[in-house]
């Protein structure tokens, strides 16, 4: 983020924050950071866990922590970007997943769950600026933001089927709620990744533009459109909206750890997993 | 109306319908007409309540009635429309709201509830000729119908988040029975009012026409889809696709006057709704 | 389908499928037949009850039957088509309903049922040819596949209330899967046949191709998309989508039947099928 451009003020959260709530250790604090362009009063949330922003249980803590104190200073809007130039997020970190305590497993999946809630219904306008390639639960992050910029040449997608994975319904929720019925079931079946601008025709995302300047530009002028808006009439009514498929993960969330844990444990799963992991590290050499 | 365009014939309400029904007092039948063009069988339903048509407990006890009797006629159609040749309905008349009596209050708002469900669920096919603005309740009369046909120049929206209002469910729904839930979700939360050729575009008006005239023959023209249509089948498919939305409302009808008057009594609301009132009596010198 | 085209094997099912269960009489499979091509493993399913696939009891028993072979043999792809040059499906036989044997009819919707339930909820990737005209049944049939292509100059469309009927809950469901809610509403209220170019536009098949043998080689393109998905994962994913439509059939299936068979046994729809068969007869003389 560029200060001349927005006026940005890099802050530590604690000294900005009033309400500043932060119990865990000051380590998790690495893998996001938050900027507040004081003029505006729309923080940044950046994603700072390189290479590719892979989803593990301390970058979620940290997402978490970050949009509750974004949250509890009453921001004008948040916008969901990644410090990496080619790369929003590659979902979830599958090391996680691979060989797993059984502890940090339920945890791990826990914290995802807790991250989608606060997203999806956060009372703050959020905004995604999606400047790299953005799969799986990287798409997840940016479909539960309300408005979405892209940048050309990357891809998004729910293409947990590619890999073997059946999304669970409120990654398919989020889906429904962006994109009409027909594509999103012709798109969460085949696991598709939409090039940028399929995913602007199909109105996956909202705009298109050339940098990450000009996506942070445009995600103001979006919560820009909400100044003549009452903020509890604005968040009631998002809430109301997203209500039933919020519900329907809530009252359905410690099923859906064990339906995942119970599915990552499976032997053919974790034989999967290890075969990509290995070819993960080939192909880094 | 130009009855030399449509062969319209005034007529008294209670002199055409044979099974006419009119409880209410005389009086109250002035701030609607009925008239039925006497080739085609359909009925145009005119809110005089001059100059917004605000939706007060009289119009809409006269809206109701006008709507039950179009209905009980047997007609082949029902067009909405404004004798104002510049608002179609302001919505709910604020003076309901502000230093209420509670009973009344209650009324009014069941009123509204009661127009909404006959307009969304009438047997007679429906359509709104909306010739003028039409921001909030002027809205959701409009999109209760199955087809709409606007004037150029003019506005239309659920803006109730700019005046600090939460629409109710049922608002949402039959937003979202027109728009697609992406472009819903934005509008309701924005509170956004659309300008005729934006309406057109994303389907919140099915056409655009230059005159009150036009509209109403677009609108006989859209009755005349149905001539080879049984009319029983016909609303019973109606009533089927809209059976989930009028049961959320009919299963909670007493808690969401509850909500109503809750939200109305709040002492914060009361005093937004005096500046208010003072702003438009300012503004009306 | 020219074997010279997609190199497919005319086979008999029984020989073909190891798990082949056939519990009908041998001349029950006369009115659908399978052919699978060898080398992509798609199977073409095709209704052969000339001249217009009236879907009567038999034919829905053989198409049931086809499509859980096909499902036993994990085909890759399955291909709805028509054995006529101009009509996909007329929809359900008359005939079925005109003074009708009670227990039969009962077992004749019950059919209706079963063939949507398993081709609605197919694990096989589903697909139509619609190389004719495909009214009401016959566009529930199409409407159910996840894929359309259509040949020039025919109609689709759900048109029961043009016939005097209410389409069941989970035909309007199909339907509402496919095209857009104020699309879906308009259509199912007005019986709409669409043409083909209309069909195209508004979503409801996905491609128009000037030849049968086109549609098939497209069919075929589209299961390639799904090369490199799941095949698990890919039918979990489907069948969370379509949950919800088909547990609301599988929960009032009994309901249904006696919705059907009280609709066809009042007086005046059987007078109405009557007109209706003598009217036929006239025309084919």
């Amino acid at each position: 983020m560029q200060s001349a451009l927005i006026n940005g003020k890099k802050l530590c959260c604690s000294m900005l924050l009033k309400n500043c709530f932060r119990p865990l250790s000051a380590a998790s604090g690495k893998l996001t950071n938050v900027e507040i362009n004081d003029k505006t009063g729309v923080a940044v949330l950046t994603m700072n866990r390189l290479p590719v922003n892979g989803l593990n249980l301390d970058l979620l803590r940290d997402l978490l922590q970050s949009i509750q104190e974004i949250e509890k200073n009453k921001c004008r809007g948040l916008i969901l970007t990644s410090a990496s130039n080619t790369i929003f997020s590659a979902g979830l970190d599958i090391t996680e997943m691979y060989k797993p305590d059984q502890e940090r497993l339920k945890q791990f999946w826990n914290a995802l769950q807790d991250v989608w809630l606060a997203l999806y219904g956060s009372a703050v306008p959020t905004a995604a600026a999606i400047n790299g390639h953005s799969p799986a639960g990287g798409c997840l992050l940016a479909s539960s933001c309300e408005y979405r910029v892209m940048l050309p040449k990357y891809t998004i997608g729910l293409n947990e089927t590619q890999l073997g994975i059946v999304a669970p319904k409120w990654f398919m929720s989020t889906f429904r709620n962006v994109l009409p019925r027909r594509i999103a079931e012709q798109a969460l079946v085949q696991g598709k990744m939409f090039t940028s601008d399929e995913a602007l025709k199909v109105g996956l995302v909202d705009e298109l533009v050339a940098s990450k300047e000009e996506a942070l530009i445009k995600c103001e002028k979006f919560f820009a459109s909400f100044s003549k808006t009452d903020p509890i009439a604005r968040y009631l009514t998002k809430k109301q909206l997203r209500y039933n498929d919020m519900k329907e993960l809530q009252d359905e969330k410690v099923q859906d750890v064990e339906n995942f844990v119970s599915f990552v444990n499976q032997p053919t799963v974790q034989k999967s997993l290890g075969f990509y992991l290995e070819s993960l590290k080939k192909k880094a050499k």
